[in-house]
């Protein structure tokens, strides 16, 4: 099981809307989450709109992004999102991964 | 249980030798994370020096510093990782909580 760690960003001044839709995270990209085997998956942001992302897989980050990429609802979420990133692009095509240096179970 | 996200910086010219220090972090120091309660606790970094820290614990952030705060071997870890702390003070004194605002199990 890999521990990943990824970061992008959200424009400030429209966080507080993003914030409120991943209260309302439509069920079936949830599904399709699960099914692409995203477990234990955590996003934080911080007040300038830098978004940290956390989750657990079997696959490391471009394998686990590659198997949304292949579902029609990562599209249509990655799309509803794209107005709220900082670069104007879908949020996912923004994904920094970081690298692990510690753990401690 | 709580899901807990941090960050602090380190300076990037040091960035090495502090990755270096955390494949051989004192088992004195793991077991008083232990004790006070950080659980699958994870760091990651950026190339510029941007830490990112998660962990879950029955506490928030603010309770699981002040049980480390209240061990030796935590103060004399955090004297030993103060050179390359970016602010150089005591990286357990820079850590800035960030907004959980998502979860998938």
């Amino acid at each position: 099981m890999k521990r990943i760690g990824f970061q992008f960003k959200i424009k400030h001044d429209r966080l507080a809307e993003y914030k409120e839709h991943h209260q309302h995270v439509w069920p079936e990209m949830l599904d399709a989450l699960r099914e692409a085997g995203w477990h234990n998956y955590s996003l934080f942001m911080r007040a300038d709109g830098l978004i940290f992302g956390y989750f657990e897989s079997e696959e490391n980050l471009a394998v686990a992004l590659a198997k949304m990429e292949a579902t029609e609802i990562n599209a249509r979420w990655q799309e509803f999102m794209t107005p709220f990133s900082d670069s104007n692009a879908r949020p996912d095509e923004g994904f920094t991964e970081l690298e692990g240096y510690f753990h401690l179970d």
